[in-house]
C-alpha cells in the first residue's frame, strides 16, 4: 500500500485477519502506519523508482491517498504489477475535472461546474449560477484544502495566477452531506453499507452517522445505486466512497474516493465486513463480505488534535486521557493512530454503536472531545437532545 | 510479548487500535506474529539475556505461553521490569501441582488428586478414586500434550520412569467442558465474559460456543464468581481462562490458562471488548472494556490442518479454498494465522454470529472444515439439527 498514514495502518490490522502482511511504502519512519506493519519501505510516492521497489513480489499495488502521479501508475502496469484501482479509474479521484467530465457524460447529478483559466470565464460562469461560487484545484486537494468560496471577480485573478487552471462550481443550496461506499471486485461483484451522514467542521470530517438519520429508504436506496453505477463505469476495484450533497430534490456528487475512507472507518465494528478488509478482498480478487450492520445505529466521531495538542497544554496528558476515556466509556471503541499530537490533525476515532441515534451520536462526540481537549462538554450531549 | 504465535499476531491487531505496537519475542522469523509485527526480536524464550534485551525499554512483558522458566521471571522483575502476570500468579499455570495445592487450600471445587513419584502412591490413589486414573506432568503440556489415561500400574511405571513425579487426577465424570474467562487489572478491576462450551477433539479445541448452550443461569455466575475468585486470589493481571470440568453436580477446575486463550476467540467479533485488547488493557493498566455480547449467539470453530494439509493433497489450494470459504460464508470471520500447513496444527479460526445456537454452529463448522478439509460436510449440520 502506497501511503503510511492511518488508513494503511488500518488496512494493516485487517490484512492480518486474512492471513496477509501489508508491505507499506511511508515517508517517514514515524507514519502511522510505519509504526505498526511488518514490511516498511522508506520512500517517495512520487518516484517511480520507490514505486517499482515496492510493487516488486506484491500481489498488487493499492493505495492510501490519491496524490501518486498519474503516470507513474501506468508506468507499474506496462512493467506487469497489478494496480488497484488502476490509473483509468483512479484519475477520477485524483482530478476533479476529469471527474466532473465524466459524471456529466454519464448524465449523473452534480453541481453545475466550469473549467476556467480566465478571470472571464469564472466571472460568465458566476453570472449563470450566482457569486459567491466554488472554486477548487483539480488536483491535490483533500480535507477543505485546495477548495475556495469566492465572492468576486478580484479573488478569482489571485487564485488563478497561483494555481492555473481551476474547477468552479455553483455553492450548493444542501441540507447536508452524504457517503455512499461501495466496494468492487475485479470480477466485478459489489457491495454496498448503508448510506451515511457526514458532518464536517472547518472543512474536515468530524462525525459520521450510520446509517444517515432520516434519510428516506428511496433517496438511500438511490444513492448506493449511484455509487455502483459510478464503481461500474469507472471500472473501480477496491473501495469507493461517493460523497454527495444532498439538496431539496436529491443528491449531487461532490467528490470520490477510491481506498479506505473517513466515512466508513464506522464500519469495522459497526458492520459484518469493515471497509479495510472490504478493501483487501476486492484488491485480492476475493469474493466481497457481507455488509450488514451489526447494530442498528453507529457513529464515527474523529479526535482532532485540539486544546490538549497545543504546546502550552497543562490539563492531563494523553495516557491519562485515554485512561479516563476507557473509564467513562468502558463500551465506545478506540482507534489512535499513534501519530505526533498537533492542532487540527486526526489523531484517532472512536467509534459508539446503540439503538438511539441521539444517545449514540452523544457518547460518541462526547468520548472524542475529551480525547482531543480533555473536558467533557456536557452542552453538546444537550444540544443534540433538544 | 513473550512469544510469536497467534495469541500475539492477534494481540498485535489489539494493540494497533490502542495506539501500541508490541514487540515480539519469537523464535524464527516464520511464526505467526513475526510476520506481521514491526517490532520482533528473534530469540528463546529460556534465555533470560534474551528475555532481558525484549524487556527493555518496553512497558511490561507479558506471554502468549506459559513456558517462560519462573526463576527467569522473577530475575525480569529484580531486574526493575513489569512481568503481567506475575511469577507468583504465573506459575498456577505453568505447574499443574502448584495449581491443586493453591485451589485445595482455597477450598474451591476441582478433580481428586495427588503428588505421584512412585507406582506405589500412584496404586493408593487409584484404589480411592477407580482406575483409569489421569496423570499429568506438572509443566509443559498444552493440548493435550503432557496428558495421559492410564489403565493400571505397569503403565504408572513407564511414565513415572520418563518424566519423574507425576499429578494424578480422577478421571471426572464429566458431562462437558467449559471456560470462564476473566480480565484483572493491576488495580484490581475484573471483567468477566459469559461462560463457553469448549468442544474438544483428542484433546485439542475444536469448537467454542458462546455462550455455553442451555447452562442454567445459576451456574453460569458461580463459574463467573469462581474466575473472578481465583483471579483475585492468584493476584492475576491480564486475561485468565479457568478451564472447566461440567459434572452432573457443578463445575470442577482443569486448568488454567494466565494469556489469551483459544476459548476466548470468538470474543474478537462476539463480545463489544476482545480478550486480546482486554489482556493488553490489563497488562497496561488500563481500565477494562466492556463484555457484553455483540449477538445472541458466538461459535468459534478453529480450522486444524485436516487432509489439505498433507503432502499428497490435490484438491483446491489453500488459496482456492480461501476462495471458496469467502463466496459460501461471507458473514463468517476469518482469522488465519500464516502459519505453515501441518495436520493437526492449528491454522487459523472462524467465528460465526447469530440468533440460533445450532445454525450458528452449524455455519462455523462448516466453514472450518471446508477450511481444513477442503470438503463441505453436509451430514455434520445434519447430525446437529438433530
Amino acid at each position: 500500500m502506497v501511503g503510511g498514514g492511518q488508513l494503511s495502518r488500518m488496512t494493516h490490522q485487517a490484512a492480518v485477519a486474512l492471513g496477509q502482511s501489508l508491505r507499506v511504502l511511508a515517508t517517514d519512519p514515524a507514519e502511522s502506519a510505519a509504526l505498526v506493519a511488518a514490511d516498511v519501505q522508506l520512500g517517495d510516492h512520487r518516484s517511480l523508482a520507490d514505486l517499482l521497489r515496492l510493487a516488486d513480489g506484491a500481489t498488487v499495488v493499492t493505495f492510501d491517498h490519491e496524490h501518486v502521479p498519474t503516470e507513474h501508475l501506468h508506468a507499474l502496469e506496462k512493467a506487469g504489477h497489478r494496480v488497484a484501482p488502476g490509473p483509468a479509474a483512479l484519475v477520477h479521484a485524483q482530478d476533479k475535472l476529469v471527474l466532473r467530465r465524466a459524471l456529466a457524460e454519464a448524465g449523473e447529478p452534480q453541481p453545475a461546474w466550469a473549467e476556467v483559466s480566465t478571470v472571464h470565464q469564472a466571472v460568465a460562469f458566476a453570472d449563470g449560477v450566482e457569486w459567491p461560487i466554488v472554486l477548487k484545484t483539480p488536483r491535490g486537494g483533500y480535507d477543505g484544502k485546495g477548495v475556495f468560496v469566492v465572492r468576486g471577480p478580484d479573488e478569482v485573478a489571485a487564485l488563478l495566477e497561483e494555481h492555473g487552471t481551476l474547477l468552479a462550481e455553483e455553492r450548493v443550496a444542501m441540507v447536508r452531506e452524504l457517503s455512499a461506499q461501495v466496494a468492487r471486485s475485479p470480477f466485478g461483484q459489489v457491495a454496498v453499507w448503508p448510506v451515511v451522514e457526514t458532518v464536517q467542521r472547518n472543512g474536515v470530517c468530524a462525525e459520521v452517522l450510520a446509517p444517515a438519520p432520516g434519510l428516506a429508504e428511496e433517496r438511500a436506496t438511490a444513492a448506493q445505486e449511484l455509487a455502483v453505477r459510478i464503481a461500474d463505469r469507472l471500472g473501480v476495484v477496491g473501495m469507493l466512497a461517493v460523497e454527495l450533497f444532498e439538496t431539496g430534490d436529491g443528491v449531487l456528487v461532490n467528490e470520490l474516493a477510491m481506498r479506505p475512507h473517513n466515512s466508513g472507518h464506522w464500519t469495522i465494528e459497526g458492520a459484518r465486513t469493515g471497509q479495510f478488509e472490504q478493501h483487501l478482498r476486492a484488491v485480492l480478487d476475493y469474493p466481497l463480505g457481507d455488509t450488514a450492520m451489526t447494530s442498528p445505529v453507529a457513529v464515527m466521531a474523529n479526535v482532532l488534535g485540539g486544546a490538549a495538542a497545543r504546546e502550552d497544554w497543562t490539563g492531563p496528558s494523553l495516557d491519562e486521557r485515554i485512561h479516563h476515556f476507557m473509564a467513562h466509556w468502558p463500551d465506545v471503541k478506540l482507534h489512535w493512530y499513534g501519530k505526533g499530537q498537533r492542532p487540527g490533525r486526526k489523531l484517532g476515532h472512536v467509534t459508539a454503536l446503540g439503538d438511539d441515534p441521539a444517545e449514540v451520536r452523544a457518547r460518541a462526540v462526547a468520548a472524542a472531545r475529551y480525547l482531543a481537549d480533555g473536558v467533557v462538554d456536557d452542552a453538546f450531549a444537550f444540544e443534540h437532545e433538544h
